[in-house]
């Protein structure tokens, strides 16, 4: 699927907002997480891993998020409480996508810019928007950040399939700890009271 | 240095507030998190390899703080931007007593509340209050969840200094990596925006 095929997806293009994140900012949080080049070079190696891979892996994210209430009931609808089939789907193209552009790890001002855009999809700002759905109003933020264990510890059966040495799985088993962490920092800006950032 | 030995840890007293996360909200936490008993096992395991090379890894962590402008920026002087080596040596004291309790893993109501203050202390509402010092207000939030990268990756070694196998190691790393995302997931409330945590 290309991105233009993908709904709401709005990467590069003209209606996303400018991070309020510089790259020189971002280039202090990389330094704070030890996030170098040879991080981005182990997740371009991960692209060619992953990428066949992705309706394997959003199965088992899916799975683990569809299994447990507290995290489900993002995807419910306000009033009823019952799950939004449509939301969950539109979403999964998005999030599929989302692993790609993170191994290709081209970390410019586009993709500073859409991290923000996925922060706020995240939150009040701009939750339900893009897929006009009247689903509950925010993902809470206490989820986010003990997720991306999950998130990135299943990514390693996956990153192994291809019949890379174990040193090299490590590494970019590492670089995605490191870039989902990143990410999930820059996705906290609207989340967090003005001037604490 | 017992409890009682070091200024500003006050852990278990009575001038430590109630979390505003509950018992039951934390358990949703650490399931989001696979957080699971046998991840307190492994943290236990822990203790006794962690416990007498304190020093060594606040070694560690304070000359990787130290080399980043950004990042020890936190520690200085507001008027002057001079860092403040008693602030410094005084953090350094309730850091260290911090390895012993997240590795003692009784994460009880007591405990919870502590998180809590911690979660105050880098904020703008506790920061400097405890070591009675005029550094700057706020740690950035920014880099909060980048750093854990840094923190439990450079405790590998340590871990496996004391001839647990490598198995027993890698989970004895995992355990401290879910543990720290779920606290600074605990420690990010009081920067959070009202009704979105
Ligand atoms: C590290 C953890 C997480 C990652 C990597 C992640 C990733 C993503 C991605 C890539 C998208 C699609 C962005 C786009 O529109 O292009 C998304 C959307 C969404 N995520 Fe997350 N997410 C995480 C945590 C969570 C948690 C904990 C929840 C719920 C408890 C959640 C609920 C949602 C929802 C409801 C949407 C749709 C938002 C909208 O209305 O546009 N996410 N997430
Ligand atoms: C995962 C990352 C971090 C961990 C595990 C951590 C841990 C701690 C601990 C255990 C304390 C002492 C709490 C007490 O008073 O008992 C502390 C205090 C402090 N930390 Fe952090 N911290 C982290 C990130 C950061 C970052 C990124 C900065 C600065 C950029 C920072 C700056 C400080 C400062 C300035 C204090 C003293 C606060 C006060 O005035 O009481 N910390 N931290």
């Amino acid at each position: 699927m290309t991105q233009s095929q993908i709904p709401g997806y709005t990467y590069g293009t003209g209606t996303v907002l400018r991070s309020p994140v510089s790259l020189q900012d971002f280039q202090e949080m990389k330094a704070a997480a030890m996030f170098t080049d040879e991080d981005i070079r182990y997740l371009k190696m991960s692209y060619d891993v992953l990428s066949d891979q992705v309706e394997a892996i959003l199965d088992v994210w899916y799975n683990f998020f569809a299994a447990q209430p507290q995290l489900r009931h993002a995807f419910d609808q306000k009033g009823t409480g019952k799950p939004e089939p449509k939301y969950l789907a539109a979403v999964r193209k998005r999030f599929g996508r989302w692993i790609l552009d993170t191994a290709r790890a081209e970390y410019d001002q586009e993709w500073l810019d859409y991290q923000y855009e996925i922060g706020r999809r995240h939150c009040k700002e701009a939750k339900n928007e893009t897929d006009h759905v009247d689903a509950v109003e925010y993902v809470s933020f206490r989820y986010l950040i003990p997720t991306v264990y999950p998130i990135v510890s299943t990514l390693k059966p996956f990153l192994a399939r291809k019949g890379h040495s174990p040193a090299d799985v490590e590494k970019m088993y590492e670089a995605w700890m490191k870039s989902v962490l990143l990410q999930v920092a820059l996705w906290s800006y609207p989340y967090v009271k003005d001037g604490e950032y």
